[in-house]
């Protein structure tokens, strides 16, 4: 029997101390955020952020500079607001309030919670109250573009349980999750100035995770990303030619051979690239043309919550180092149809790939990779194909 | 005193056991190469690279797939030659030979060198006897187009003394290395089918460098690598908005200012770019509008040995642990014109840049510069630069 997955979500958005927003999404009897009891206000003396500084002077965003010669925007984030507050660095704070304490290093002032949604503290893209889009010169120099930073960036906790992963969350928590990263795809997506959204999950020390409670990132982002633009643009180049839409003929192409293909239910179809870069890499699509996650059926979204945990326990076992799986460390991010341009030619889809190139054994982007973006991969997507039939 | 390095290179090719190209540059009496008592022929019992296998099949080379949902190529190593050969890990292939020893390990026979350049001997990249350049569609997919790896790998060894550095090496032994560069620059430009070559070297074992004898790579690419196709596309662009040099425009606004320029020499400027993306981040590049190596003068040249030296001496004081100096882990590459187009809107420049962010920290690609190549750097040029003029 495919478990009850139907999304019974009560979302209720505050505010912390410090202004920054805070949606809890639940999905359990009694309802985190219904009970008053278990629900606090943020007891931190954390300033407005918007506050001026002692010197009277408005805090700035971070800053977004044009590289000129390549025309790619890079967002320079020194320019962080007040970091007084950080927390010591073995504290968690994605942790759950502790009953009755006084004060508490976490970001999340209730004793419990499904899933959390907040304003990163930090973040690399932040819209500043009065902060406008506009290009403006650094010292007149026309090649010296620069302007703020807008967006925003969000974090999102999988559980209240530090020891979890999201493949361990139950097929409920799944969905749960995935209404989340669609309600905020829709909210941000309607926020002035964002033109993309990118929901993704950095998972391992290998790549620099230092906090293990199991949490995801959205950026919300004031321009189109080299890599989406390109993407893009390749779609509206196919469409040009065939009158079709890419993401589907590749697709289709997939199912045709099956080759690669390595998992497949009602709504849903992974595969490894044709031309997969890493040495482990899984694209999960819909069968259906569906641009993004807000366009995804109930139906859909429930499939993609037991079709995710699948996809993540094969994954998880696709590494084996004296008979003991190796957790894969692993990037996943949804690539969604920009907020405001290109719904008709893109194709939602999930990229999930890994460093990892065999237990204890990194691939690093040297100068080839680092400096001219041509990759090499040490392996072929016909290999990672079959390891991951091998483990179904 | 300017150092004399004024060339006095003796260009000696050979070829290794296998049919591989080994070229060695001399500098100093009595050239190395020049000595039949301390040249050696390849002493190793290496299989003819292209022979046909026990099977009677002729060997495969690498295979270049694009990426359909980007139109990139991306290099499939995995069909690399017969590796049968590897030397063990603690071997290093890079040392010279040992006077008298009946078999060896390293690639270079002979009992001493200066510089050395030969052809990697698992290369990503090789043009099989009979390779075609024309592109196949894999099961008559439309999608999936392949061709031949064609191209070559090289490897550059900057010294035989397997515990010096780049830096470390003499203005002299500095020159000869640009020498070999430009040679092989300009032989591969030639080369059939190759649209671009990329000289560069990675450092440290935080990027993956397991072999730490001083070494570089040179890349021939037999297709425009990405960043390289879309830096000559935003000169293009310049060109017809402006007139203009693209790369002249950008020296001529940081000399103007100089607030992030690092180093000047008679024909060399070092600075530290407006929309810098890594950690520590430098370009040196020729006063004079120069498309490549090649094209350098021979006092751009031996100005560029001493002030390459210069440069990374300062890199290697940038950060600081306990009074102790941390030998900046790094990648450098030179971004030179393309072999077939471009070269009057190209400008010569070599990029050298840093993972590390503090002492022992590292700057992890995570999801949004590996999902979408949306980059967020955690410090500021100025800052970079004012480290930089500090050493000085």
């Amino acid at each position: 029997m495919t478990p009850d997955t139907r999304a019974r979500v009560r979302v209720t958005p505050t505010r912390l101390a410090d202004g920054r927003e805070l949606i809890y999404f639940d999905d359990s009897e009694p309802y985190v955020s219904g009970g008053a009891t278990r629900r606090l206000d943020d007891p931190r003396p954390l300033p407005d952020r918007f506050a001026p500084a002692a010197d009277g002077h408005l805090p700035t965003g971070p800053e977004l500079r044009r590289d000129p010669l390549t025309g790619e925007w890079v967002a320079m984030a020194a320019h962080r607001m007040n970091r007084t507050f950080l927390p010591p660095a073995d504290a968690n704070p994605l942790a759950p309030a502790t009953p009755g304490a006084a004060y508490q290093d976490g970001e999340i002032p209730a004793e419990d919670y499904d899933v959390v949604v907040f304003e990163n503290r930090f973040p690399s893209l932040l819209r500043v109250p009065g902060a406008s889009d506009e290009v403006t010169l650094l010292d007149d120099e026309d090649l010296w573009e620069t302007r703020a930073a807008t967006g925003r960036c969000e974090v999102v906790c999988f559980s209240s349980d530090a020891t979890a992963s999201l493949r361990t969350v139950s097929p409920q928590r799944m969905r749960t999750i995935i209404e989340a990263w669609a309600h905020r795809t829709t909210a941000l997506n309607a926020t002035e100035g964002v033109e993309q959204v990118f929901a993704f999950e950095n998972r391992g020390k290998e790549i620099g995770v230092t906090l293990h409670h199991p949490h995801g990132q959205i950026y919300a982002l004031p321009y189109l990303a080299p890599r989406t633009a390109r993407m893009l643009e390749t779609a509206r180049e196919h469409r040009a030619r065939t009158g079709r839409v890419l993401g589907r003929d590749v697709l289709e192409a997939e199912l045709r051979h099956g080759t690669r293909v390595v998992l497949e239910s009602e709504h849903w179809v992974a595969y490894v690239p044709f031309a997969a870069r890493w040495p482990v890499e899984v694209h999960l699509v819909p069968r259906r043309d569906v641009p993004d996650l807000p366009a995804l059926s109930d139906d859909e979204r429930a499939d993609l919550a037991t079709t995710y945990l699948e996809l993540l326990r094969r994954l998880d076992l696709f590494f084996v180092d004296d008979d003991t799986a190796i957790p894969l460390p692993y990037i996943s991010g949804w690539h969604q149809a920009p907020a405001r341009q290109g719904r008709e030619d893109w194709r939602l889809s999930l990229q999930l790939f890994s460093v990892l190139r065999a237990p204890g054994k990194l691939k690093y982007l040297a100068g080839v990779e680092s400096g001219v973006a041509a990759w090499v991969s040490d392996t072929t997507p016909e290999r990672i194909a079959r390891r991951l039939q091998e483990i179904a």
